[in-house]
């Protein structure tokens, strides 16, 4: 594996001062966040921080290693280093006079499976969700129109439960994803990251 | 304005070390965050951090204050003194052995618009967006069914662009928000985000 994109996702307990004590040593050793949401976990008292690093293993094995030094931080996982769902939310308002483009800019959402979630008299404001390369698809389709505004979340992702996804049974499912995969179960993979690494 | 949660938009530079100097800051002042999101904009030498802070007026007008004093931070808004819509996104994994569960836990997720992404032997990975209370709701009535884990974005917040949305025209447009709100211009929020304060 060389240089590439690693999606971390780090269980932190929810004391102030955890963020700028891990963004800090981020900062402070030189390594480079390319996106991070942190956000709310089933249980109050943790937070979960998703956040996607760029470099090689080496780096990443330090990062990891720098994180579980620090106390607040309860466990790390490479979440890349599995099958993996991820996703990201983004909110994009598009310059829309009244008009032909109007319906132009609702059929592009109805394409990419987002919706519209205001509307004003000379903008939409848009809302999309879905993997890195859907999202950027939908900024290059709509950026002729105008953007005036874009704000997006930062990544999130979780460990593919490992099971055989066939396509029909995917549909009995109502699964939505951009594309369904077919997860193989395989060794390095079968801990959630919900459970002891 | 009493003790209240704040929706912030910060602009910055997409430079290494902005999010430690504004997490540090944040922090040593004792200004806790309930939840981030850090994501790309339309133009990628820029960043935007949406958080959510608990305070009174007194303590939002200091924080942003000392925000504007980063250089690396070109512009601070805060989105929820204004008419906006707000989204937060989450994926949950759930416990569902195959059998009657599963279809319960599939018309759940129908009912408030999500998306099976993943299906596993015994789980189900579902994504979820929304406004907090719905997120909120959905966690509650799918924790019966066991929750293995589960991530969320952070917030993001957009200020509304003014007109009327009658719900003839919401619907005519396919608006599919958690509810349409009818948006009335006034003064003090006729600037948006993207415009300067």
């Amino acid at each position: 594996m060389n240089r590439m994109r690693h999606v971390l996702s780090a269980l932190v307990q929810n004391v102030p001062g955890v963020l700028a004590h891990i963004s800090g040593m981020l900062a402070s050793r030189g390594y480079n966040i390319d996106s991070l949401a942190v956000g709310e976990t089933e249980d109050p008292s943790l937070s979960r921080m998703t956040f996607v690093v760029v470099g090689d293993d080496r780096v990443l094995d330090q990062i990891r290693k720098q994180l579980e030094k620090i106390v607040t931080v309860v466990r790390v996982v490479d979440v890349s280093s599995h099958d993996y769902v991820e996703r990201d939310l983004m909110l994009v308002k598009v310059s829309a006079p009244p008009g032909g483009q109007r319906a132009e800019i609702r059929e592009l959402t109805e394409i990419f499976r987002g919706s519209i979630v205001d509307v004003g008299p000379d903008e939409i404001t848009i809302e999309i969700s879905g993997r890195e390369q859907k999202i950027q698809a939908f900024i290059e389709r709509i950026r002729p129109y105008g953007i005036v505004e874009l704000v997006r979340t930062g990544r999130i992702a979780m460990i593919r439960s490992h099971g055989i996804v066939p396509g029909s049974l995917g549909a009995e499912m109502g699964i939505t994803s951009d594309k369904v995969c077919i997860t193989v179960p395989h060794g390095a993979g079968t801990k959630g990251i919900g459970q002891a690494e």
